[in-house]
């Protein structure tokens, strides 16, 4: 008997996650830039656990109420009120190790919200820092999967998208991908794969070019890195916490 | 002084088209596969014009009223009520000239009437059949340019991608596109570029499975080769007719 293989699917932005069941699927949120990468990195350098809010005074509550460590960005900046940016460099092990990082992004955590609303089964955050846990974690499973790209404002991005097209190279012999979302992020992925920096600047990636406005070259070199961060954020009453490999 | 380029976007879904500004931009409506073929192959037959309705019932009701073609499918097959399908076979020279067709299709139809309500100020279709007429159109206008890709029930498609990427590569000097859309679709164009049908086939895209399964191979190699029917379909007063070149 041939076994039957999960499905798998690319949204390429939250404005498309409602296209898709997200009931017994484990759900990838995938923000490269750099919320994901952050988080994997934090957690990687023994951070207790990373809360997410979805805004700058949850954010600046939370943080006192549990002596935590407040993280977030507006407009490049540290927002009012918080202590840290969304730099994964601001997150060594001297510095974040048995802390809590309360951070508020706008895309990712946004989308992690609506995977909860939608009652996605599992949700972990995947980015270039963390790849191979994250298909590791995939093939274990053996359950239906979205990546979910987290995007800009519900604009499709070239960086996440290209994380979707590195996930299902790795994984897609033992899925049913009947998703053109998912080929088209695997095709990117083909093509940008040999120097993904070379190939964000060639594309003028729109968040490739804000960011380097902002002098974050280093940020944006780190980001598309493979596997500097290699955990598993695995979401669960309402923090991420390392998943530790079965 | 530099010249200022007008700017071009892609809506890869209908879900997405509400993060652009249609207002003063050309509209290029997107359907490879199959309804903006067959419109411009019919237009270039000869057809009168080409009305595109969203539902069966109002096929019938102005096929009778204006005495025009009705055609349009459902799963595969002409509709019940209507007198002819969507492959671009159907409307040759000698059968659809000085006629006027009246079509119903989901995706594309719905996409129209989106870009008629959020205030287009030209709205034009777009496939590989008249790709050269498209081109030379958005060179002429100098407005600012959204590609909509009709895709299916909301989710991307790959040929719809494909011909924006193809609309990119062709006139992106004369533009401004700061759109990782756009950059994905031209980076899907150049990958697929030296074979549309072969690019199709090894990616499983989704409407060519379907449509390989009703045994329409011909249509689709005919709706992947370039300008076979390369007119340019314009809609006015609620229909699509030629618009003679400038």
């Amino acid at each position: 008997m041939t076994e039957v293989k999960p499905e798998l699917h690319t949204s390429l932005s939250p404005a498309l996650l409602d296209l898709y069941h997200l009931e017994h699927a484990v759900v990838v949120i995938i923000d490269v830039l750099r919320a994901t990468s952050t988080i994997a990195t934090a957690l990687s350098n023994g951070a207790r656990c990373v809360i997410p809010v979805d805004s700058v005074s949850k954010c600046i509550q939370l943080g006192k109420q549990i002596e935590g460590i407040t993280a977030g960005e507006r407009d490049g900046k540290i927002a009012e009120g918080l202590s840290h940016g969304n730099s994964p460099f601001e997150y060594p092990r001297e510095f974040i190790a048995n802390k809590t990082l309360v951070l508020t992004t706008t895309n990712g955590t946004k989308l992690l919200h609506m995977a909860l609303e939608k009652g996605a089964s599992r949700i972990v955050t995947g980015s270039f820092c963390n790849l191979d846990s994250v298909c590791r974690f995939l093939l274990a499973e053996k359950r239906p999967v979205i990546l979910g790209c987290a995007a800009w404002k519900d604009r499709v991005n070239i960086e996440d998208a290209l994380f979707a097209g590195a996930v299902i190279h790795n994984v897609k012999d033992d899925f049913s991908i009947n998703c053109d979302s998912s080929q088209i992020a695997e095709t990117l992925y083909q093509s940008g794969k040999k120097d993904l920096f070379e190939f964000m600047k060639r594309n003028r990636a729109s968040h490739f070019r804000r960011l380097m406005g902002f002098g974050l070259e280093k940020d944006i070199r780190y980001c598309l890195s493979l596997n500097q961060a290699d955990v598993l954020p695995f979401y669960e009453d309402g923090k991420l916490v390392v998943q530790k490999s079965k």
